[in-house]
């Protein structure tokens, strides 16, 4: 088994011998392009295909200008009226960029708002639906919808005025506020987070159009060689002749409740007739609230959850999702789901609750816990999808590790809910032994030390690793 | 040219012959079912076809009991749980029991609920979709839930206690009032009309099931005979010939821009090579808010209108509609359409602001008023309705009549809105000439006169005529 450390760098990615898999050696699948040849799997339900599920729409759509034509790009952007982006607005602009919300060619324009808004779907020309639940807008002010005028592009440029992109044959549309809200969220409630990040001050107007990215996106903050787009992941995917690729979103640590459901994950594939599944590991890296725990605290983590050898590196690309949270549960789940199906993944897990936060207002959960997965499973444009519903973990206390959960023996579980884990690692303790391995938990506590409290009791802005 | 008071009365519908009208000699339409021929039309870009649009799901589903079995299921629902029924719920219920929301069988199960908030419409077994884009639900409080206990069945019963219908197979669920606001209005707000009368004080918790309605709905208001099924609906069509049928909703009296305007859809239809487009004017006749007229009062005004001689009673079909008003928006101008396709239409005229009111706290529109035709044309399910976006009219003061508005000429033209129009009444003063027949105006003077103005200022609710 390859050092755990390198499984989180680029390069064994590429380097990871098929030959060293013991699942890797019955389909030469890696030149092999969808979709073709369908056949049954040994026990299973699902349709085996060779070759990777197709892109929605058919075909990847990347907005990166290529190098050839850069400079001229640059010139042209140069003259154009100019659109500042925010650091999400920015991370929008990258999703879009490698084609995770394919087909959308851009910033959505106001048909494609209210689809998505109404329908949670966009129908495509061909008369053909793809999922598409979360409004991917740019917001305008008054002042800079006056600078625009009448031209028909406008340069999409950083704090700094250098400019990122174009857009091009724009439309400029109202941008209904309350109406986006109550529609994406299922609440107007105040406090909720990227509401408060991202709409509440932005403009009136939102400015939609073909996007035309000048440089592929990078961050500079040491981890973006784990930031792969799509085509990158498809490729390495391809190379490593996945026949079923499963996917895993998260954006908290690791514990072993979760190694436990994704190995099982595998198994349950193998079981159904599949020959060499793939896991996508996949941490969102766009925003995310104040009291989650930060991208590089997380990578951390991972790194070391998974250089304990609960996970074959093998069978797993460790990979970085470039999109904001919104923490809109049902809603964003599918949003979640579909941008994995752009990056090669034709099986989803989905637990309790996705993307689901408490009511910013009332003592409750947000959303039902069981939503995400029915609305997740009947959602259209996600048919193609297969949806893997979580089996619960716990800590078995008879066992001393996670398990699935015996409902015949409650007594023997307890349940370590996201909020006690982070009091534990907050406080410097340490959960039961087998929960999470040390070294992965120690990176925790690390970071809870790295925040020094404020003078009001609380929690400064985390600081980045 | 048959009476105008006729028209209103059932019996002229199914004795117009056929050789009277003069467009009537075309094709022998009326014992034809649906769908065979399709040809194109001499100008037009609409298919057409002989027989009507076939309903949602391909069968009109109707849930009334058979006569011959009514009495075993009375005795049936005499031994079930109970669950009352509002005026609301009952109007529901009439709904479903006649089919306008087939192919949906009774009160609907969470996994419609979702799918209409989420997508705005439902995926049948076989993969097709059809439009749902208001929830049909039936709200019950604990006490209730309790009494039900394990029972699968109960017994929907009237405020006399007396049996209406049994719901059979039950599910029952949480009742999710904030998520269902938001995501059916758009906003939260305080003062929207249908969710104070029937949500806020609704139950925790929402029973769905397969409905058997144990007699035809009657209102015995005097107005029953105006309130022909969808299936009796498509019975007159068929016997008129129809080969178009354009339904035309409305809550509002109808003004002499509104007859301009259907009188102008047959024409344009007409050129499109229909032979034989037929109207269907149905204004709607469940809840609502407290401002609006009345439905005794506006088919006492539609009844003048009509006999003033504007539209053609041989091509025109009244019938009251007899859904509930949610004030939604472009989320329930879908439900409008998608229920006059079951009653056999295939073009759906749409104005602006469709099913909008004033936002009940700030001071502007609840919704776009270009949105509801945006969101119709582009909604799942509705793909088979030709929708017509209404053109403007109003007053040309220059002719003294309605008259599409020419954006030549502005200064010509007079714009009478509603609360205009209300107000004029209530104040006994009279619109211009031209503006609506007179008989058709004194129905509205009355009616304000009919309300005896409270202490405070306040209208109380309105009287039934």
């Amino acid at each position: 088994m390859a050092s755990m450390a390198a499984v989180l760098s680029k390069t064994p990615f590429l380097s990871q011998p098929l030959t060293k898999s013991p699942n890797s050696d019955a389909l030469p699948f890696a030149a092999v392009s969808f979709p073709s040849l369908r056949r049954r799997g040994g026990g299973g339900r699902v349709a085996i295909r060779a070759g990777l599920i197709a892109p929605d729409g058919g075909k990847l759509i990347e907005l990166v200008v290529e190098e050839s034509r850069r400079r001229e790009k640059k010139h042209e952007a140069a003259e154009l009226p100019r659109v500042v982006l925010t650091a999400i607005d920015l991370q929008w602009m990258h999703v879009l960029s490698e084609g995770w919300a394919s087909p959308l060619g851009g910033f959505m324009r106001e048909s494609e708002f209210l689809q998505t808004l109404h329908f949670n779907s966009l129908r495509l020309d061909d008369g053909s639906v793809v999922n598409m639940s979360v409004p991917i807008v740019l917001a305008i002010d008054d002042e800079q919808k006056a600078l625009i005028g009448e031209s028909k592009r406008v340069a999409l440029v950083d704090s700094d005025g250098n400019p990122l992109a174009i857009l091009n044959d724009i439309e400029i549309y109202k941008h209904p506020k309350e109406e986006r809200i109550a529609r994406t969220w299922g609440t107007t409630a105040p406090g909720l987070p990227y509401v408060e990040e991202a709409i509440t001050n932005a403009g009136n107007w939102l400015i939609g159009g073909d996007l035309e990215v000048l440089e592929p996106v990078k961050y500079n903050d040491g981890l973006d060689r784990f930031r792969l787009s799509p085509a990158e992941l498809r490729k390495e995917l391809e190379k490593r002749g996945a026949d079923a690729v499963f996917a895993f979103q998260l954006r908290n640590p690791v514990h072993n409740g979760h190694a436990l459901l994704m190995t099982d994950t595998r198994k349950r594939l193998l079981e159904m007739g599949y020959k060499n599944p793939i896991l996508l590991l996949h941490p969102l890296g766009g925003y995310t609230k104040a009291d989650d725990v930060p991208l590089s605290w997380r990578m951390k983590q991972h790194e070391k959850v998974l250089e304990d050898g609960v996970l074959d590196p093998e069978t797993t690309v460790v990979s970085i999702f470039p999109s904001p949270m919104h923490y809109a549960g049902p809603t964003e789940v599918q949003w979640h789901a579909k941008a994995r199906i752009n990056a090669g993944a034709n099986f989803y897990i989905v637990g309790r609750d996705p993307a689901g936060m408490g009511h910013p207002v009332e003592k409750r959960d947000l959303y039902d816990a069981d939503h995400g997965k029915k609305v997740l499973s009947m959602a259209p444009g996600l048919e193609r999808l297969n949806i893997l519903p979580f089996r619960v973990a716990a800590y078995d206390k008879t066992q001393g590790k996670m398990a699935f959960f015996d409902p015949s023996r409650p007594q023997d579980f307890l349940f370590i809910s996201g909020t006690k884990m982070r009091t534990l690692a907050k406080n410097n303790e340490n959960p039961p032994d087998g929960f999470m391995c040390p070294s992965g938990w120690k990176v925790l506590v690390d970071y809870y030390e790295s925040l020094t409290p404020a003078g009001n009791g609380r929690l400064p802005e985390p600081v980045s690793a």
